[in-house]
């Protein structure tokens, strides 16, 4: 499968060779497909999409990005987008229309049947982080019937439905009953019931669950496919697996972010813009800045000590430094292992108790090697080495308490944990550590 | 579904009413009892397992923790060894090997058919960390044949696959011709042929490849299971989904690890204990710590500056930690961008470009809002404002270029980009910080 650029397809755009283009078109995986249609120039991209094979072009459009979508629909007469309304699954077709801009949501809404649109409508209105917002409608269905009239309707119902694999059986208000496989259908013997073989307790989230708590679930019991019923357990969709993986992806990315200092964003690197950038990074650098502004002016408190004794401003970096990576280490720990569903609450004094303990080995370590290496360096200067050898432990020990336990105390107020990582802790084991640093320097040297 | 806890059972332990454990376990999905298992005392867990009925053993069993596997396999006769390591999937039968003690392994593999143990040992000669480490052998394999004959084989075989959902194509070699899905097979008319169905131009990955290229393979194309060939494109494996999100989860962990200066683990940070923690941490904190210790003797020769003008002193929190934050900014957005393949070797100008103009936009605002401020707070220091502010401008600008392009350096000379992170990269940024901070004030303010 030799690899289809951009540029190669050029001569083939340049000279109008249709044919061969959707030749070319008709050898591509959907997903190669929509990647290439979206690094392709606006009015190409048009072109290249009413080139694609009929059957290939609602799969390609729904793997789109939201703006080739836009460019795509803006270009299309109302008849086509009536039908691109009918044929693309609720989910894709809710996702399309949350990056159009207004007026346009209004018109493609206009055009597609009263049902699509009531089906569109209702999927709009589940929060943003919904298991409801990320869920497909395109499910199979069974009821109570014999396996091979199961068979038979999937076979009937199956090429529409995100997924035939797990199949829902329903009662007649469509209160999910069990869950069978196609798996457990196909070594079945024939006249057995489909209620005989479905697993009749179902694992499922409601519309309103958390995205998270919906793919935490379907990580942990490793399904492909996972039903979402409404406040009265109806089947209203179900969550499949390659949308969960993208979920799972994009709060790790979040969590990447903002336990970096960063507003998150959900466009990549290579394709946001500078300005939008440098405004998802300005907000946190300039509280930051204030705040190490307010560490700077402790410093200054202590002016006439290292005044009188400047080797000390020398031993900052290392104290502030060894602080900020110590407190990473246990903020990433806590705050990765709450993503993961494997740190509580309840784990509190667990974790407190625990990083305390770190401390100690890690900061006493840490400072005799200090300890030697400043006998070594600065001979005859003992009490110095003592003072920064005790300030070191304290802090590792402020560090690792502090980025510990707040990612916790934040997740008990319902704040991302995330938020309070690194630089945050940062700042704060900074001031403490250097209040230590020269009130020990005026105990021990002054 | 209440949930059922280790506390819950005790009564049923203590007076032996194992009729009724195995009625509360039978009432369990394999993936509770497993994590059941594991947090009961040995003992306890070893007689648990021995209670479950016989059609969930072996589904528990490759669920559960190595220690637990461990102790089980410890209390079990030779015989009973000897059919878990027939009834096992590979895969799941060489994780297991994996971490048992060596002593135990060779009992173990000896108990094995010898058919059983030649697959064995050819999976544990796959390299850690690669496709042929993750993939399993029970895979659901089809020839040239009728839709109808492939439904009856996937029946015949179908209990024992990981998944027959994707069937995979081979001829008499065992070469992939072709992949097709039980929803193909399903929705065709009876009398087609299997050739006619299936896609030939199969995306795979070879046994030697690496395990995140496979699953970042997976998440583009939405698979549910990826088929691994050997060098002659004989399908040897598949990866499935539900695995490829635990590597998924694993490398994203690792990923924080090593970015926040810890050596990666792959157990629970509850699981882990106290020193294997503080040893994980000690090592990037040694080499962080004499690292700053050289940012610190650089400060030392500007001493004769901040002795004369010792406020000068109180500006270096705010300066190396701003430089620290905007590094790790860039930093994280840029391993992201890496692990998820949105940035490649080729964008190192692109990046540098983009990291260049986001620095100034970022640093003069910055440097502004910092200029005023001083001048509220400092009345009458307009040149040290301006120094530090310049200082800041150059900070932001080191640290953004450097994070930026460091981890796409990293990916070049094929080491982890993950590991010349924000730890690494704020040390460098903060000695070029204090050089530029103390040449500006020597020319401005001296």
């Amino acid at each position: 499968m030799a690899k289809t650029t951009v540029q190669s397809l050029e001569e083939l755009f340049e000279k109008r060779e249709y044919r061969a283009l959707r030749e070319v078109f008709s050898q591509m995986n959907n997903i190669d497909l929509a990647r290439l249609l979206e690094e392709l120039p606006t009015e190409r991209a048009v072109l290249a999409f009413r080139t694609l094979p009929k059957d290939a072009e609602m799969d390609v459009f729904a793997e789109l990005d939201a703006e080739t979508q836009h460019h795509i629909i803006a270009g299309m007469s109302e008849k086509e987008v009536a039908a691109v309304m009918e044929d693309l699954a609720v989910d894709d077709a809710v996702d399309m229309l949350e990056e159009l801009p207004a007026t346009l949501v209004k018109k493609v809404l206009k055009l597609a049947s009263p049902e699509t649109r009531a089906q569109i409508n209702q999927f709009l209105r589940y929060p943003e982080d919904s298991a409801g917002s990320i869920m497909t409608a395109e499910f199979t269905d069974l009821h109570s019937m014999l396996v091979e009239d199961a068979i038979k309707r999937i076979r009937r119902v199956g090429e529409d439905r995100e997924t035939i694999y797990t199949c829902y059986v329903m009662d007649d208000q469509r209160h999910l009953d069990g869950v069978v496989t196609v798996k457990d259908l196909l070594l079945a013997q024939d006249g057995e019931k489909v209620e005989n073989l479905m697993e009749p307790d179902v694992i499922s989230v409601q519309t309103t669950s958390d995205q998270e708590e919906a793919v935490r679930i379907m990580v942990k019991y490793d399904l492909i496919s996972l039903p979402v019923v409404d406040g009265e357990n109806r089947l209203v969709g179900i969550v499949t697996v390659d949308d969960a993986v993208d979920v799972l992806r994009e709060e790790d990315t979040e969590d990447f972010e903002i336990m970096n200092a960063m507003a998150p964003s959900e466009r990549p690197y290579l394709k946001t813009g500078v300005f939008t950038l440098a405004r998802n990074r300005f907000g946190w650098l300039l509280i930051l800045m204030v705040s190490a502004m307010f560490t700077g002016s402790i410093l200054g408190h202590y002016e006439p000590i290292y005044v009188t004794l400047p080797l000390l401003v020398t031993f900052i970096p290392m104290l502030t430094g060894t602080g900020g990576n110590a407190g990473s280490q246990s903020s990433t720990m806590i705050i990765r292992g709450i993503a993961l569903g494997e740190v509580r609450l309840g784990d509190f004094f667990t974790v407190l108790w625990k990083e305390m303990r770190i401390s100690v080995l890690v900061g006493v370590v840490l400072a005799i090697v200090n300890f030697v290496r400043m006998l070594i360096f600065y001979p005859g200067s003992g009490l110095v080495s003592l003072t920064v050898s005790l300030a070191l432990v304290g802090a590792v020990l402020f560090a690792k308490v502090i980025g510990g336990t707040l990612p916790i105390l934040a997740k008990a107020c319902r704040l991302d944990p995330a938020l309070l990582a690194a630089p945050v802790i940062t700042t704060v084991v900074d001031a403490l550590t250097l209040v230590l640093y020269f009130n020990l320097a005026r105990v021990l040297l002054l």
